[in-house]
């Protein structure tokens, strides 16, 4: 259970510029204010944890993106109720202080899986066809001497993490015939469905 | 029907370079030789008919890439009675004079099936994510600033001609979560499968 959120007043420090433009910020800054909060920006991130405890001290709710935010930053904000990560990850957040401080953290999963998995097979071809050397190599009248590529068809994937990103990035290599091998510490229904071998990391690199 | 293959002294003729080295034909030509027949390859292609004439001309057999064979040079070449195109299309070669001439012909089809439906994907997703841009800009400094790309996802996906390669690229753009498109003259179970649309290639381009 978090702290109580809502009621008037509420202070929002955007600590570091995530991804949106500044005419939004000052968009979501006019409604805030026009309900009774207080939205204050930052256009740069703060060097030290002396200024980072200097912005987030009075917050009653924080943004940030992935800038590491340390216990000694978090029990120094005595105000603090929410976390808003605009991240998948949240691992750069000292967790354990949230919780000690009742602070509610929530992330951002899912806005780019299907973006992480397809752009994962655009760097694979690329690598196995040799995309940009060909490109470039065409472009001054050369031959695809040493620049023969391999297929994807029947080569060991490793997937080291099956969560959402991970699953989707599997049903594409199923369908590029790949043998789909996973790190994780749970099996999932998927995997069974997609025929895959799990592995602990280590042994999966030597695949 | 074609002529009677087999039998003594063929002469073959390798009319253009094909993807071989040369060590690999000679190996071929001893083997041929030793079973009583004779293999020409020709290191560079022919520059017009006459000289395509002059080549096939004593051929029994002929081997040929994708040069283009006109009807003029397969009516010439008197004693030919098979054509092996290593290549997959044949619409290069004079079909029709072929059938005329009771002259035999194969292909070379299904070797780049897999390889085909990979490279499309691989160039699909550099363009939309615009990644050697996306390389040349990292390797000066540049950030993404006008090189974000888009997903595949729920795009509309164009094949043309669902054969074995067109079948294997929709299999691979389903697994993307692309709405697939296809102009064929006949409908396939795997279309069925995957839910396809089918669409002359106006209409489909159009889309």
């Amino acid at each position: 259970m978090g702290k109580i959120l809502g009621g008037d007043n509420m202070k929002i420090v955007m600590v570091e510029p995530i991804n949106i433009s500044m005419m939004k910020i000052e968009e979501y800054r006019q409604q805030l204010e026009a309900e009774g909060h207080q939205l204050i920006a930052y256009s740069s991130r703060a060097e030290n944890d002396q200024e980072m405890i200097k912005r987030v001290k009075e917050a009653d709710i924080l943004i940030i993106a992935n800038q590491p935010l340390s216990a000694k930053v978090i029990n120094a904000s005595k105000d603090l109720k929410m976390i808003s990560v605009a991240f998948t990850g949240f691992d750069h957040i000292a967790m354990e202080a949230c919780r000690e401080n009742d602070i509610l953290v929530s992330n951002s999963s899912g806005y780019a899986n299907q973006a992480v998995a397809e752009l994962a097979f655009g760097l694979v071809i690329n690598l196995m066809r040799n995309i940009k050397d060909s490109d470039g190599a065409v472009r001054v009248g050369k031959t695809r001497k040493n620049l023969i590529g391999n297929e994807l068809f029947g080569k060991n994937f490793g997937i080291i993490g099956f969560g959402s990103i991970g699953q989707k990035t599997a049903k594409i290599a199923a369908a590029f015939g790949c043998n789909i091998l996973v790190d994780d510490h749970k099996q999932h229904k998927l995997g069974e469905e997609l025929g895959v071998e799990y592995l602990p990391i280590d042994k999966l690199m030597q695949e």
